[in-house]
């Protein structure tokens, strides 16, 4: 990536911060892009801003506690006000996105779901026409029984299944102590219909599909950010 | 339970039990009524019965290599001959159950669809008109956020929603390190559109309705076995 690019997701990740307003319980997302908004957040706090934060990983955690955001949970707070996060392809149109590559699908989808405002940014090569294109759909499944859920996600449509790995080929474990199986379907017609097959699947606890749920998305290209509604 | 009641348990099991041949891959279930079933198919393994099982629960594989039952697992097998399981609820007629009381209901039911054959056993107190008569729906879930996973499971219709705890008030932790709430129903007029409903919930890792699973119900009554197909 250009070093322009991560110009131009840095801008729009602190343009999504500057969203942010006193009081509000606020969703930090993982990866990259969101690591910029984390940062900014931090300088805002810095400055007088009164947040909480929940995040959507361990990771992120420690980057927020570092910022000097101060953290909560759900124990304390039921629905977030706002959740920023980045995402690996946005549906242009639905704003349907693939997420999860980072590894943290599924607190980033429960946090998601528990907001009333989820602004997603992303860099230019992220909008696609169908989900699918080029990211792999990630599926987080329960360890025991992998290989036979494997199968079922074959059985769906998945042209690939594979398990992750970390950098020394030992198999990734999620924050929730799960697996993750990288599955590639290609150009997904119907992501309504493939979620809910894979939803009925024993086995799977959550994928990388997040259908319906951006209220705005971010897009950082060689011209600027511009902002799209679904 | 009246001690003849449990004694006729124990002769479900047993039946269900000698329906193994060599040769099987078997799943071996979890629960009181499971554990009759395996001390019987230790016997018969002493006796020269070839099998290898896939046990449910941590429990149950204890209580398979005390009874000298060879294990396997999923890396090596990925469809099992037959599987044996108790149930907390049946349905009369479709034979849908309700698992999970005993805090293994992802395993058995990864176990049971991977299984050609799913042989449940059951005592006289188990079967009902309509799930949920007695029975809560246990609901496994991620521990992160499962306070909003809660309040999600109460708008599909959960009088009740109550996290598991231990004889020590402590929150109970499943095999795989997740959470169960027990969800009060009431009878359920369609439990194939309450599965639905469930699946679709972030959050959620599997329910313990049991549809369309069970291939045949041996339920031990006063008046001896009776043998139920869907």
């Amino acid at each position: 990536m250009s070093s322009d690019m991560e110009a131009h997701k840095r801008t729009a990740a602190r343009r999504a911060a500057d969203m942010v307003k006193s009081g509000m319980v606020v969703g930090l997302g993982t990866g990259s892009t969101a690591t910029y908004m984390i940062e900014r957040l931090g300088e805002r706090v810095a400055e007088g801003l009164h947040i909480v934060g929940i995040p959507t990983s361990e990771d992120s955690a420690r980057k927020a506690k570092k910022a000097g955001i101060p953290l909560t949970d759900f124990s304390a707070h039921r629905q977030l006000d706002i959740a920023i996060d980045g995402a690996d392809e946005v549906q242009r149109g639905p704003l349907h996105l693939i997420k999860g590559l980072g590894g943290a699908l599924l607190r980033e989808k429960i946090v998601a779901q528990a907001s009333k405002i989820f602004v997603v940014i992303v860099d230019g090569s992220k909008p696609v026409d169908h989900l699918g294109e080029r990211a792999p759909v990630p599926v987080e499944v329960i360890p025991f029984g992998w290989e036979c859920t494997a199968e079922r996600l074959s059985a769906c449509g998945a042209k690939g299944v594979k398990p992750r790995t970390d950098r020394d080929g030992n198999l990734f474990v999620s924050d929730n102590g799960n697996m993750i199986l990288d599955c590639t379907f290609g150009p997904i017609e119907d992501p309504e219909d493939l979620a809910r097959q894979i939803d009925a699947i024993v086995g799977v606890v959550e994928h990388g599909m997040f259908l319906n749920m951006a209220s705005e998305v971010l897009v950082a290209t060689e011209q600027g950010v511009e902002r799209w509604e679904p």
